[in-house]
C-alpha cells in the first residue's frame, strides 16, 4: 500500500490545481487513503453483535420492488403550472443520483395538459399523408417488428434555462439543470413503418401527434425519421411508463425532448413543416444580430459536476470524490476537464466506461479541500472536437435574451464553512 | 422499397432453414415488409378523430413514477417457501421485456430470511480478522471514496434447475429461467476498503456477511475481492432496492449470485473458506467419476429466446422477430446462432450494441412462420470460444443428479396451432 507519498503528491497537486488530484492516483495506480482513510479505526463491541434487524425474519417477496422507505426524499422537482391542468415539468434529481441510467420513476417530465390514461389494446399508430399505403398499427403488430435498443439522453431544449438571467438562480443540479435524464430506449426503428406506407419522393417533413389532451404536435425533417429515430415501446427493460408515453414514444438520439413526441398516435407525412405553436412562439430565438434561431434540434456537448454541488456541505476537510455527468446530441463525449479554481487551472477527469454515443458519461476525479474557498466548474468536449462554452462565451454569441439551448460552463462555489451554491465564473 | 425479391428469398430461406431468414435482411439491407407489412391498409375514420383521452386534461406530475395501471400483470413471478419466512426467490419475467437492463422492481429475488428494514444512517460496514487495522465504515464516509459502474448480469447458480430433470417442465423463459438479471450497479471497488485495512499478506480469502435475519456468509477468494468486486450502493442510477442489498451489497461480475452478498455488514479477512452452508451442503455436486464440483463460482456462457417462446401462441402465419438473451460469466457474447428445426440448421443472429462484458446481449433475427411446427434454440459463444453445450452433452459431462450451473442450450417447441411449449431436443 502506498499511503505516504501521495501527501506529498496531494499537497503539489493542491498547490497546482485547488487541490485536484492526478484521476489515475485513486482507480489506476493503486494509491489508496491511507493515513486519510475514511472509517472509523476502532469497532465498538455491538458493531459485532447481530444487529436488532437480524434477530426477525425479513419482510416477503414482492412481484413489483420499491424503493427504500429511507429514500423517500428521493423525488422529482416537481414545477407545475397552476393555471393549466397538466402543465409544467419534474425534473431528475441529478445530485441524488450514481452510474449513466436515470431510473424510470425519475426520469423528467414536461407535459402540456397532463398524462393520458391509454388502454394500448385500443391504442393506434395511424401513418398517412403523402404517402402511397396509409396504414394503421396496432400494438401486437408493431411488437413483431425486428427492434432496436439506444442508450441515449433525451434532454428538454429548455433545460438549464436559468443559466441566462442575470443573476445566477440557487439550486442544486437538478432543480436548474434536471430536465434531463438517460434510458434504455427499445423499439422499431420508424424506418420500416415509414417505408411501409411509401412515401412521396419529394415529401420532406412528417408531422408527429401525441394522444394527450394537448395533442402535441411538431415537425421531424424526413431525413432524421429515417436515420435513427425509434419508435419506442420500452424504457430500461419495460414497457414505458405513462408520463414517457405509454404505449408509445418518438425517441430522436440527440435532439431536443420537443421533437420526440409521447403517447404517439399519428405521423403525416408532408412537404413542410406544420409551424405548431413549439416550433414557432417556442424553440424560436432572436439573436443579437437580428435573426432568428429556429429548428435548432441538436443538443449541444455539456457537463454538470453532480456531487458535491450546490445544496450540499462538506462536512470536514479531506478527500472528496468529485463526480458528474456529461453528454452530446452530436455524439460520444471525448473528455471532461475539471477545475477547482473557476476555470484558472483544468485537469482531466477520469472517464466511466462505457462511452456511449449521446447518453449519459459519468466522468470522476478525486479533490483534496483543505477549507479554501473553491469554485468547482467542469469542461466536455465531444468526439468531433466540440467543447462546452464559457457562460460569456454563450451570451457574447447569443445574447441574454435566450430561453433555450443553455450549454454553458456550469459554476458551483464552495465557501470556506463547506456550503456549496451555484455561480457565474 | 425492396418487397417482392424478399417473397423469394424468404421461400429460399424456408427451405433451408426452418424459415430463419439472414439477420441483415430487416435492418442492413433495408428490406421491410412490404406486401406483408403488419398493418391495416384501412384507417377507419375515427381513428383519425380524437381519442376520449384528449378530450379532458391527463393526471397530474408525480414524484416517483409507476407502471402504467395496464401493466398490472408485469410482475416477478413469485415461488416462496411455505416453511420458513422469507425463504424462496422471485423470477424475472424475461418474456415481458425487451432490451437488456432489468427494471429494478422486477430484478430476480433470493432470500433466505426476507428482507431486512435497514436504517442507512444506522447501518456500518466492518472489516476486520487478518487486518493491521480494523475498519468500520458509515454511509457518509463510503461515498466519498471513488466509485465505478459495471453493467452487469447476476445469475443465481440454482437457475434454470429444472433443466436437470428428466422431463422438460412446462413454462416461461421467466418462469423457467428468471433467475438472471442485469443492472448498472456502481459503488466503491471493494479492492480500495481492503487494502486501507491493510489484511496480512498472505491472508487468501474473505468470509462477506450480509444483515438479514439468515447472516448469510460466503467466502470468496481474496483474489477476486482485490479484482473486480464492487461493494455497490446503487443500482441502475438509484440507492439499491431493499430487495437488492440496499444500502450495499457485493457485485462480483461474472461469478453467480450467492457470493454477492446482499446487506453487506462484515469482511473477515481469512485463511481459509468458512465452509458454510452454502458452499457445502448446497453449491457442491457430486459428478459422474465421483469427485465433487465446489467453489464453482464463474457463470459459463448461456443464452434463451425470450420471444416467442412458452407461454406464447403464435396467432397467425407470417414474419416473427425471434429475440432473446445472451450473457457469460467469462466476458462479451461473440455470436449467437439460432435454430428453427432443433439443433439441424443454424442461422448467426444479430446482436445489439453494445455488446457488454458479462452483461445481457440482445440478439435477434427474422423468422417466418408457415404454420410449420417447429423447434427453435439458441446456441452463444462468447469471446473466448466457450459454447453452450447441447443438453445431452451437459448431462454426459456432469451427470443428471445437478440442480446448479445448468447452461443447456433450451428448445421451445412451436405446435403447428401456433402454441409453444417447453421441450427438451
Amino acid at each position: 500500500m502506498k499511503s505516504l507519498d501521495a501527501n506529498e503528491e496531494s499537497t503539489v497537486a493542491q498547490a497546482a490545481n485547488g487541490g485536484l488530484l492526478d484521476r489515475r492516483l485513486f482507480l489506476k495506480k493503486g494509491l489508496v487513503f491511507g493515513t486519510f482513510a475514511l472509517a472509523s479505526e476502532h469497532i465498538p463491541a455491538d458493531e459485532l453483535q447481530r444487529t436488532a434487524a437480524m434477530l426477525t425474519p425479513g419482510a416477503p417477496f414482492t412481484g413489483y420492488g420499491q424503493p427504500s422507505p429511507f429514500e423517500q426524499h428521493l423525488l422529482r422537482n416537481v414545477a407545475a403550472n397552476s393555471a393549466v391542468a397538466g402543465n409544467g415539468s419534474s425534473m431528475t434529481p441529478l445530485e441524488q443520483l450514481a452510474g449513466t441510467l436515470t431510473p424510470s420513476g425519475l426520469h423528467f417530465e414536461r407535459h402540456h395538459n397532463g398524462v393520458p390514461k391509454i388502454d394500448p389494446a385500443l391504442h393506434r399508430l395511424i401513418i398517412h399523408g403523402r404517402v402511397a399505403k396509409p396504414l394503421s398499427f396496432n400494438l401486437e403488430q408493431l411488437k413483431r417488428y425486428p427492434m432496436t435498443s439506444h442508450i441515449c439522453v433525451i434532454e428538454c431544449g429548455g433545460n438549464s434555462f436559468s443559466g441566462w438571467h442575470k443573476e445566477a438562480m440557487p439550486g442544486t443540479p437538478g432543480s436548474l439543470h434536471g430536465l434531463v435524464s438517460c434510458s434504455e430506449w427499445t423499439g422499431v426503428p420508424l424506418s420500416l413503418l415509414l417505408q411501409a406506407a411509401e412515401p412521396a419522393a419529394d415529401a420532406s417533413w412528417i408531422i408527429a401527434e401525441g394522444a394527450d389532451a394537448a395533442a402535441l404536435n411538431i415537425s421531424i425533417p424526413r431525413a432524421k425519421a429515417m436515420d435513427d429515430t425509434l419508435l419506442a415501446l420500452y424504457q430500461n427493460g419495460e414497457p414505458i411508463r405513462p408520463e414517457n408515453g405509454y404505449p408509445m414514444r418518438l425517441v430522436l438520439p440527440g435532439w431536443e425532448g420537443v421533437t420526440q413526441i409521447k403517447w404517439l398516435r399519428r405521423i403525416e407525412v408532408v412537404d413542410q413543416p406544420v409551424m405548431s405553436r413549439n416550433e414557432t412562439a417556442k424553440y424560436t430565438e432572436l439573436q443579437p444580430d437580428g435573426s432568428a434561431r429556429q429548428f435548432t434540434f441538436l443538443m449541444d456537448v455539456k457537463s454538470i459536476i453532480t456531487a458535491p454541488a450546490g445544496g450540499y456541505r462538506l462536512k470536514e476537510q479531506g478527500y472528496y470524490s468529485l463526480s458528474g455527468l456529461a453528454w452530446s446530441g452530436r455524439g460520444r463525449v471525448a473528455r471532461v476537464d475539471v477545475s477547482a479554481d473557476g476555470g484558472k487551472t483544468w485537469v482531466e477527469a477520469e472517464l466511466s466506461a462505457p462511452v456511449l454515443s449521446k447518453a449519459f458519461t459519468r466522468f470522476r476525479i478525486p479533490w483534496q479541500w483543505q477549507g479554501q474557498p473553491a469554485i468547482l466548474q467542469s469542461r466536455a468536449t465531444d468526439e468531433h472536437g466540440n467543447v462546452q462554452p464559457t457562460r460569456a462565451h454563450l451570451i457574447q454569441e447569443r445574447g441574454q435574451a435566450g430561453y433555450f439551448h443553455y450549454n454553458a460552463i456550469i459554476s458551483w462555489q464552495v465557501e470556506s464553512d463547506g456550503h456549496i451554491h451555484h455561480t457565474y465564473a
